[in-house]
């Protein structure tokens, strides 16, 4: 007898230059993504780097400008926890009316542990001189952009506060080793409870400024435009929204009566998940989800509800979170012309037969 | 410097048991799907099957039942040639209202090269007797189904004229090598121009019968139901309809002005494809597609279109194929409550920026 053959999911294709792919979050049980299966999401081609002659500068508004090697990071008092990062474009292909961009369905999410150094202490040793206002992360991926017709690194800033919150880090270790190439090797910017395009990957220096940086990933897209036409009230994306996933039946499912497990994740990037509800009946009840895995550091919650479908019929299920800052998922997304942010109460369509 | 990594594209997963996976059809450039992209689509999980003891049967209406080893088969005059075989249920997530089951976007078909005996040549060995109406061919895939109490092997018929069609072939070889396991190795039924539900996997037996059989693989399942509450006019899933894919752009995608190719397939269950055409005002007006890649056998077309996209804004390019039975992609899908033979006019959004 021939043993039967293991079946695996695979990460979907969006687009191979620049690489994009999505997680297959709705065949994932684990707490943790494994580098093969955690979504790529790029705006240029993978860059060159050399590794032989890398260094870290910390330069620009600062007493003292540093220059670390890998090994010079190694030494220094480094963090370690489990983070979230979702693509501020993930659920975008829900929107309607539809908003054009790389058409990610649920999976532009992925979780795992990151370890690296607090951006502050290498803040504190270059000495940041007072006034500063904003710290600029620039990645050594470029190109032209489309809209645009100069070229320009992969760059972003946070604000000073972020830049000095304990949690922000260098991170040089993704599920303790080394961060996979296509995820930013040898060092990551991660900004925790941020949407993932300020987690700006293959740093190449990190430039301490007393204004506002404006370059075009940061003025031009991950902007809300809550317009069509106008760019009008315009605002940047920062947080993550508060939000959750049905993983678990899929979408449009045929399933036996009997009973059926509804299982997903729920996130947030402020504060903690206080819990995740699930509806039948279009949203006039709703009733209290079971936490599977708690949620460690900045990831995300694992949760289930047992389902006893007895009559056989059509199903609407919908999942909702809610924060430790009072955060709900709408009923409605927040439309926005770049597609950003979606959080709208998730939903699937089964049916039982 | 370290070199740039490869990008590939994968399968994408619908479901893991049983193993439903699509084809990355828009990453596609070449003509033939070689197996590890080639989709796979199971009503069961995969069978175990013993090698070292396998025979085909041809029994039933039949003045001799004759068995067959591998190696016989073997000696028996072949035929060869590029074969699509497309899902039932291919696009069937376009359906507006949608339907319930896999929701396969473009991606569930494939082409290559089969080659096999001509299922003819086992039926004239065997001697069918007069009055013989259909051929059944069992697969080794079996379970309960959900909608039915009992356990099934996958398992449909042929009329005696499909049978006999020269095309028709026991196949144990695609594109040059031994089947893959995941697509019915050592042997599968390859059923030209019919929906691949007909090309039964790991092929059991042979049985010609002198009535119709009406297993739930072709009186429960591959049936259009035109009514969503009524089983009333139903009517088989057999021939593949006109139809064609735009493989690039991509739905959505965000292009420079400048000159693009838009390039895609399209393919045919009668006879073979005579016209491509291309239109960007909502099928007002339509332009001659060139072919790209000449079909062979019962293979694709490769088509494409050079689109000078001078002006900025955003358009709708569709795409229509005609054959030589004078059928046409509709406008609207012929709607069906299972989900089967979408075919209208392709279509896909591109903001030109």
């Amino acid at each position: 007898m021939r043993k039967k053959p293991a079946s695996k999911p695979y990460l979907r294709t969006y687009r191979l230059q620049p690489e994009n792919q999505e997680t297959p979050i709705h065949f994932l049980q684990a707490d943790t993504v494994n580098h093969p299966l955690f979504y790529r999401r790029n705006h240029f081609s993978y860059p060159s780097l050399s590794y032989s002659n890398y260094w870290l500068s910390i330069n620009g508004f600062v007493a003292k400008p540093v220059l670390l090697s890998i090994q010079d990071l190694l030494q220094l008092p480094s963090k370690k926890g489990q983070v979230v990062l979702e693509c501020a474009g993930n659920k975008r292909s829900l929107f309607h009316p539809k908003v054009f961009g790389e058409q990610w369905e649920k999976g532009a999410i992925s979780q795992g542990v990151w370890k690296g150094v607090p951006l502050r202490i290498l803040l504190e040793a270059a000495g940041v001189k007072k006034g500063a206002k904003e710290v600029v992360v620039e990645g050594y991926d470029y190109e032209k952009k489309t809209d645009l017709d100069e070229v320009h690194t992969y760059t972003r800033s946070l604000p000073i506060e972020k830049a000095f919150h304990p949690d922000t880090i260098i991170a040089y270790e993704y599920n303790h080793q080394p961060i996979p190439f296509k995820h930013g090797y040898p060092l990551r910017l991660i900004v925790p409870q941020w949407y993932a395009m300020a987690s700006v990957k293959w740093i190449k220096q990190i430039t301490v400024i007393d204004d506002h940086y404006a370059g075009p990933f940061q003025s031009v897209d991950y902007m809300y435009y809550p317009h069509k036409e106008t760019n009008k009230v315009a605002f940047p994306v920062t947080h993550i929204n508060v939000n959750s996933t049905i993983q678990k039946p899929l979408n449009m499912d045929i399933l036996n009566t009997g009973t059926h497990v509804v299982r997903g994740i729920a996130w947030t990037g402020k504060g903690v998940i206080t819990k995740v509800e699930i509806s039948f009946d279009r949203g006039q009840t709703w009733l209290m989800a079971q936490k599977e895995l708690a949620r460690t550091g900045y990831g995300w919650v694992s949760w289930l509800y047992e389902w006893k479908a007895e009559k056989k019929g059509e199903y609407t299920i919908m999942s909702r979170a809610v924060d430790s800052y009072g955060r709900i998922q709408p009923a409605a997304p927040f439309w926005n012309r770049k597609g950003y942010g979606y959080n709208a109460i998730d939903q699937i369509e089964v049916k039982v037969e």
